[in-house]
């Protein structure tokens, strides 16, 4: 009897797993560039910290969280995103009283959502994330959004595209709010009862729904646009100023409000903008959050931040048929026939290793031709072949296998030669 | 109202992170030059993965597992440790049908286990670990042993102890087993409960008991080692002659019996022998588990490894007072005065970092000295200051933060000026 994997969460195996340390590793160089550090924190929080985070009324928070009791009866989640657990972080080990301000970190880990499987959608997945603490400079914005496409560029990624908002700030959203409520009220009865329900937890989430978006009053509701106070105008007409500075593409979407309570001011999301890459084409999102270190008892502090998921963007990757370069050579594979030479090359499979190289040699037993196939399959840049013959004499065969050229060599300068011959 | 932490978690906050970030490095470069692949599987499994991969008698399975059901009624498990996870995707995927036999693998990422803080032990704590499938060479225990001792080698600690055991094969275990049932039998009412128990359903799982470990009859108990079968015997003998061509020192502890059920043939552990330590002196554990593989219902196929927790390398490494290198040079910081030069430092810093450049400026709006500090927290190499005066002149002053050197360049070839000087 077997025992499957959990619905909805993938095994990554050797040959898949290429493509996300080539990821990871462009990530990496990215944010030295960028001078982003890296925080983690763990993958379960008390339940409080999303609700409070991500909002109680959202539908992360109220169907999708993976929530549990330990042992000592502690009501736990599985984070669903990254963001909450950053600022709970930032609080609680007291970050806004460090120097370097704003503070600019990163995150990289699986998030959990217990959401319908789908193509490119899975329970368990991959979010890469950063979270700028402490400056309310449009500029931090536009270098936040910049870093979110280069990315994707870093990658090969070409169809992406910027869609850009601003939900402006506290007085925008009430006046906002208020024109949206007295917009649906008189056909709330035509909506879903989720969204009869938004109407008065929060009436911006219509702007959201999946069941209702046809419905005309959708594309008649009063832009977030037209209700910006002074302040939050001229902000969001800085970021519009630097993305053009920039020469950065972008697109203004007044309906782009994100599934997530916590956002004010700028928000934006990259999408693909490929022919082929089906339902799902939002790549990343993000947006300011001012107002969330204070929800958790910290001190007033302005943030920004974005996710994104490694997972949609191999999707996306695969779809523009970008072949991510994995070469992957070894530096020399051990031939040995009879126990005398495979015994000794376990002692010179070491000597190579802790020369720098990277030596494999066969452990099932294989005859000569078995082991050459193996050398070939490891894509061997060198193989020692050693038998009976060399022992006796205290030689091995060096063979180079571009050019098929043999030398033999003395064993007692083999790791030297190696260490000459591999390096060039 | 703040929210905590979950107790036994931690974060990992940015000046900490070099630590781990060093030692994954270091861990990358190793699993290259030993020709081990990384794989991934998901986080939680299907509880039944660990009751049969780790052991219904275990403590790990009995009173250590975060388990929960998802809203799907699913019984899921946060996995306690990884190598059952990898058997399973192992049989899933089919992988023993992989031309490259044996499977080399290895992993690194959270795990769960419900047991009670203390210093160097979390409820997540975080493991590495290697799983190689397919082979039955004792020269592959003896790389996989020299594998681990090379991890702790190359993060620069030196106090490291070998033990090795052999619990032999299944003849061996079996007379083993009568020979501990009769020898603990008759004062039996002297252990605890748990020991009662461990009789009749696992008596090798005695000797492991943190209660009774000092009972006089443990000294005494029958060694497994006289009860190895003529293969299991030379076996082992090859380990340990592979270990002495290493040169690689060790201890035979006929104790050594791992605390999970899988365990045949080979088991070692590696310990801290530093002085100031502390209680909990292992540090890495592992053994060979033929039989496994069956158990999931996948073909017959031996199998090796280990696994070792970060969280204790890194405690090792501040008990031997090893500092870890963490230069973290910034090239180019802009100071800028003024807002148009603040506008065009968005500009320049994004042509900086498109170039190759690390770079940052400020976004909290400090004043010139405010913003020179800034640039040597941050450690920066080269300062870049433009001012109205520069601005008017299309000119940017470049400061060899080192030598205090100034120059002035133009502002059209200051991205040019950057990557010749800066790369020198």
């Amino acid at each position: 009897m077997k025992v499957k994997i959990p619905r909805g969460t993938q095994d990554i195996l050797p040959d898949q797993v290429k493509t996300w340390q080539f990821i990871e590793e462009k990530i990496r160089l990215l944010m030295e560039k960028y001078r982003y550090e890296e925080i983690r924190t763990p993958i379960f929080e008390h339940t409080e910290v999303f609700a409070r985070g991500v909002g109680d009324t959202t539908d992360i928070v109220q169907k999708e969280m993976y929530s549990f009791q330990d042992r000592g009866g502690r009501d736990l989640t599985l984070r669903p995103e990254g963001t909450a657990s950053v600022v709970r972080s930032f609080v609680e080990n007291k970050l806004f009283g460090a120097p370097n301000q704003p503070l600019k970190l990163f995150y990289i880990g699986p998030m959990f959502r217990y959401e319908r499987p789908q193509s490119g959608r899975y329970r368990q997945f991959v979010q890469f994330g950063v979270e700028v603490l402490g400056s309310s400079d449009p500029a931090i914005d536009v270098e936040v959004i910049t870093l979110a496409m280069n990315i994707y560029k870093a990658t090969g990624l070409k169809n992406v595209k910027l869609v850009i908002n601003s939900l402006g700030d506290r007085e925008s959203r009430m006046a906002h709010r208020q024109a949206l409520v007295d917009h649906f009220r008189p056909n709330i009865h035509e909506f879903c009862t989720d969204c009869q329900k938004r109407l008065d937890t929060n009436p911006l989430r219509i702007l959201d729904c999946k069941v209702d978006r046809n419905h005309p009053l959708m594309s008649s509701a009063p832009s977030i646009l037209d209700y910006l106070s002074d302040f939050s105008k001229s902000y969001f007409e800085k970021v519009c100023k630097y993305l053009d500075d920039l020469h950065i593409p972008y697109t203004i979407d007044p309906t782009l409000v994100r599934g997530l309570d916590y956002y004010n001011h700028t928000t934006f999301e990259i999408m693909s903008s490929n022919e082929g890459f089906g339902a799902i084409t939002s790549l990343c999102g993000g947006g300011r959050y001012n107002g969330l270190v204070e929800q958790f008892g910290g001190p007033e502090t302005p943030g920004i931040g974005f996710a994104l998921s490694i997972e949609r963007l191999i999707a996306a990757l695969e779809a523009e048929g970008i072949q991510l370069d994995s070469e992957d050579h070894l530096d020399v594979y051990i031939v040995a026939l009879g126990d005398e030479a495979r015994d000794l090359s376990v002692v010179l499979l070491d000597e190579m290793r802790s020369a720098g190289l990277s030596a494999d040699r066969d452990y099932v037993g294989r005859k000569l031709k078995g082991q050459l196939k193996a050398a070939d399959r490891q894509q061997a840049n060198y193989v020692v072949i050693i038998g009976e013959d060399e022992i006796a004499r205290r030689k091995a065969v060096v063979k180079n296998m571009e050019t098929s050229n043999q030398t033999e060599v003395d064993l007692q300068h083999l790791i030297d030669y190696l260490k000459e011959t591999v390096s060039n």
